[in-house]
């Protein structure tokens, strides 16, 4: 297997962006990250599209033509993958592209996710995203996906003693990190009482407690180390790639106090890079709602199994900490447009391993991890990369 | 890249299956191709499975961990990753299995698909079919797939002069030879008259020249040659597979009278095979509809552009023709739940090799092609398997 570099990245702004089209958002983060790569259309390969849900959100699937097609490649006939994993088809896009490229099958491969989520005519955004649960045992019988975070977060605090406000810890830090960022839903900053005194949604969880339902898409391209020095001397390179499943529904799960995919695809991943949570300068993890960071931290090693609350309440996570956790306001603050998440956190990662993150910029970023899960913890995707 | 082989095939029945589910569908196919291969699941290291819109068609997205779990495989944690391009989302589990198996990333993978479009609450299967095409410049304004696939066939007819008769003969070869495939759909012969005194759909095209809405899945084992010697003596390889995408929408297609994307790809096919269409014993074509079949065998380079109808009239891809096509009974008779479709025809081609097809066994068959298209033509796959 061949060595894979980030020769460019791309994204939209997220928010509810009623003037975009689902095609726009593609185009515009594609458009980003080739300009940024600073190659030409001609020379790319293949792609592959990271997307949940564009059948039930805008009535499109078939997502793979439409990107050929906004790219104006259509000459090219270059074969374009949609991935699904719910949540984590950005992470799994990343993935595919990886070993499309490492196994010496392509050279230039754009990898990208997109999700439309805020214009829905028919259904709500809460039931289209209860199809990434299990249909038929949890979403029929009115499962939703606060409903089964909160069923992990009333666990973990009686089994840990996690507490409200180390939950809420996390949205106030994620927002403190998206105030900074100009791509982030939310740019303004919260307190633990502002979390705290925000509507319930599925006890323990408050409204602050969840990421919001965004528009968004987001593309990097990927070619092979030795192609990747023609157009770039920023280079990143992925280390490792890892992803696995479980279940669909939690209650098939082993345990509830973790994701037993993201602890099983971490391990891979720490495996194959050769490195372990120590080493890991900083990440962007799955913050659907805060108690899944929490585990998120555990489950990657960066802290003893039910340490993540208190860890998170003493700033270890925070910007300036011993491991900086979501610096791009994760989920939570700069938007969670679902299949376009995995590939904004690698965004995040590239934007900080290059330094050129600004005003939330880590010092020193070296090593750089993406946890990208979807539903419940069905799949998980790692990835880590590194600048060389 | 390694050579890599198919050790097992399974399939349900196709057809209205109301007393099966969506999971029971992915089981059924799933479990009848490992016991075909012989392998027990703990050696099984990814899956690929192909679906279009499980979403809209059953609410369920996130299919991957559905299929790990009814599988019994959740211990295991393997990586299991739904890919979708339309009808053609079976041809790319297909591709991309080839891929990581080829690439020495996997040993042993499943590829499926498996879709379950008779039940459904909200919408009809047409509406949802037409999230394939282009929603915004094609579906919002009235066309349908019997539609786009029309306009293709008055255009083929204006400029080859192509009859409804001969689009008739395509439906009336496949459901001869469906008649004798236990897993079909419709098991009926049909006359050339039956096909034009059925209600019009579309102008050319009666209900009779149309595949019909199913349920169904399928599902093939793939491993390394070497490794495959250790499970079967009954070798089938994958020669090529290759895969390309167009635009999305017909109206931005360079011609109407081919879908350019399969040319390409089995162009790209046929050289990396190192054979041309001559030296093709039988082929699983795409025929949605009578007028699709027409081009595919012009498009494979089985007979001359324009020759498609009268070939077909001819009874050049008759079961005993020199060409067999769709000897199945293809999409038309076999029924189309259309992420299944793509590995139903790899079905088919492989109980063709290993000459286990029965009453329609094509003799001495050492090579076969399967061609797998999305929507109008905005995705196509072909691959091309022979005995060893």
């Amino acid at each position: 297997m061949r060595d894979v570099a980030i020769i460019g990245i791309g994204m939209t702004e997220f928010g509810e962006l009623w003037e975009k089209s689902f095609r726009e958002l593609v185009a515009e983060a594609g458009v980003r990250a080739i300009m940024d790569a600073g190659i030409e259309g001609e020379e790319i390969d293949a792609m592959y599209i990271g997307g949940m849900s564009s059948g039930m959100f805008v009535g499109q699937e078939h997502v793979g033509p439409l990107a050929v097609e906004v790219a104006g490649l259509e000459d090219l006939h270059i074969p374009a993958t949609r991935v699904e994993g719910a949540c984590a088809s950005g992470g799994i896009a990343l993935h595919q592209g990886y070993i499309s490229v490492a196994s010496g099958m392509y050279d230039i491969v754009v990898v990208g996710g997109a999700e439309k989520m805020t214009d829905v005519a028919g259904g709500s955004a809460t039931n289209i995203l209860a199809s990434a649960s299990d249909r038929e045992w949890e979403a029929f019988f009115g499962a939703t996906f606060p409903g089964l975070y909160a069923l992990m977060a009333t666990y973990h605090m009686h089994k840990y003693g996690t507490t409200p406000e180390q939950l809420a810890s996390v949205a106030v830090k994620n927002h403190y990190n998206g105030s900074t960022n100009p791509k982030a839903q939310f740019k303004r900053k919260i307190t633990v009482e502002d979390v705290l005194k925000s509507p319930l949604v599925a006890d323990p969880l408050h409204l602050l407690d969840c990421s919001p339902v965004s528009d968004g898409a987001a593309a990097a391209i990927l070619a092979p180390v030795e192609v990747a020095k023609k157009y770039t001397d920023k280079l990143v390179r992925i280390k490792a790639s890892a992803m696995a499943c479980d279940t669909l529904s939690l209650h098939g799960r082993e345990r509830f106090d973790a994701l037993p995919a993201a602890i099983h695809a971490a391990k891979k991943a720490y495996e194959k890079a050769g490195v372990g949570p120590k080493d890991i300068d900083l990440a962007e993890v799955h913050d659907c709602f805060t108690i899944a960071e929490i585990i998120a931290i555990e489950d990657l090693g960066f802290v003893e199994r039910g340490r993540g609350g208190p860890a998170t309440e003493e700033g270890i996570t925070s910007l300036h900490g011993e491991i900086p956790v979501n610096t791009s306001g994760g989920l939570k603050s700069k938007g969670h447009p679902v299949g376009a998440t995995g590939i904004a956190q690698l965004n995040e990662i590239v934007l900080q391993l290059r330094g050129e993150a600004g005003e939330r910029q880590v010092k020193d970023a070296q090593i750089g991890l993406t946890h990208n899960v979807g539903g419940s913890g069905g799949t998980a995707v790692v990835n880590i990369m590194e600048v060389i």
